[in-house]
């Protein structure tokens, strides 16, 4: 009887941490089915239950509608995700929810590549932004409340030093995909230009290689991520580059003339830069 | 026996036709505890079931991650809902989801009017597109496939001309605020001209009244929705009035300078305009 009671306890108390939406499983566990249609994983951190907490607490907003609204831009300017949806991003980004997400999404830009008539003159680039488009801080996130709790500019640099981020899987296709084609991918990226060195390492470490251009934030610049960005394509233009498309987790990197031919937004239901 | 078989059979039928994800109630039900947040409803023909479908089938696309890929702008220029999504769709419409996530755009639209400093000199106006943004087709597009059979413009059209089309509730909400604190709507749609009176009466029985203006496509035009639609927005500028909100189902009524102060794109996986 007693041996027969330790599994049922064991459980018990594994479905009560799921359902707390705080509880998330430290080590490396394998790919179930699910997920081996867009492996390899992102993270290790993984969902105790394969329960997504679809719609977070009925108390506050609804989760899955409020992330919707960020992606469609409707939701602006928000400072943290709110506090009843962090068990819900954190299932959202550990599942295999964003990785399908992410999929459809780096589908529709390789249909987009394989249509174009390319001129093939090296002078067709694409647009990548880095942090949560090329290279991912989830072990970041994963340990910091996902989003829910304030900016904390220390922490958040510190792990940006460490240059571990891995790789996002489905951006790496496209990247590969742009290389074989010939179009020349060139970032430009939020990081400041003191991050440069372990930029170029992390990239490399995680297989990303052959840019055109890395371009970073320069000392003293001040301007919306908008004016950044856009005045930086505008000089890729003025070049006689042909931006024929443009990647980024947040509108600001893909809004303001020149904006490219064509624009992809992966999701990101963690931060928001205007 | 007999008798207790006959309910036992019933239910098994019911599952049965649910499961297959085309069958719909063709009845009024009453508004269940979740909908009661989000009544009135838009269209009576309601799934049999609670069931949403999530993701559609595994065979296909994953239909959640298609609807975000639209709602996103990532996915374009589909000509109709992938085959396997159809039921996921009408799920979608007609239960609860869709009004939750139409909630969350309003929310943030109304928001948004709250924050403004209005000028309150009769020249501050909001543009709205019609079709899937004030009035709801969704009462056609159940008993035509959730737009996973292709556009019939005279079957379509027909249904236009009965003048009874829903008025969408979160859309008349936002709606109302706009008159209450004095911004001017107008209505530019692309319905064209000849569709005028049944347009107006249309949207006086559903309690839609007040707009500054309605215009409606000219015969003879062919450009694209973008080019009408900046068109229109741009004499509306040119005649003095400041466009402080602009709102739609498609990117294709936001997008195009100039854009208006801030625009809020409502969700629409029944069709593309591009």
């Amino acid at each position: 009887m007693a041996m027969a009671r330790v599994p049922i306890l064991v459980a018990v108390a594994l479905v009560a941490a799921a359902a707390s939406c705080s509880a998330w499983e430290p080590t490396i566990r394998m790919a179930t089915a699910v997920d081996d249609a867009v492996a390899p994983l992102i993270h290790a951190l993984r969902p105790l239950l394969g329960s997504s907490g679809e719609l977070g607490s009925r108390g506050g907003v609804p989760c899955d509608s409020w992330r919707l609204g960020v992606e469609a831009y409707n939701v602006r300017d928000w400072k943290t995700v709110p506090a009843n949806c962090e068990g819900y991003v954190g299932h959202y980004m550990l599942g295999s929810h964003f990785r399908r997400d992410s999929k459809v999404v780096i589908d529709q830009a390789i249909a987009y590549v394989d249509s174009l008539k390319l001129a093939g003159n090296g002078k067709e680039v694409w647009v990548f932004d880095i942090d949560e488009t090329t290279l991912s801080n989830l072990p970041y996130y994963a340990t910091h409340g996902f989003g829910a709790r304030p900016y904390n500019a220390t922490s958040f640099d510190a792990y940006v030093l460490e240059g571990t981020a891995p790789a996002l899987p489905e951006s790496k296709r496209l990247y590969y995909k742009l290389l074989k084609v010939g179009i020349k991918p060139v970032f430009i990226t939020g990081r400041t230009e003191d991050k440069r060195a372990i930029t170029v390492a992390n990239l490399r470490s995680q297989g990303i290689s052959g840019w055109m251009n890395l371009t970073l934030k320069q000392p003293g610049f001040h301007g919306s991520a908008i004016s950044y960005k856009s005045a930086e394509r505008k000089k890729l233009q003025d070049a006689g580059y042909v931006i024929v498309g443009n990647i980024g987790d947040q509108w600001s990197d893909l809004l303001g003339a020149p904006e490219g031919a064509r624009t992809f937004k992966l999701p990101d239901p963690l931060y928001y830069i205007g």
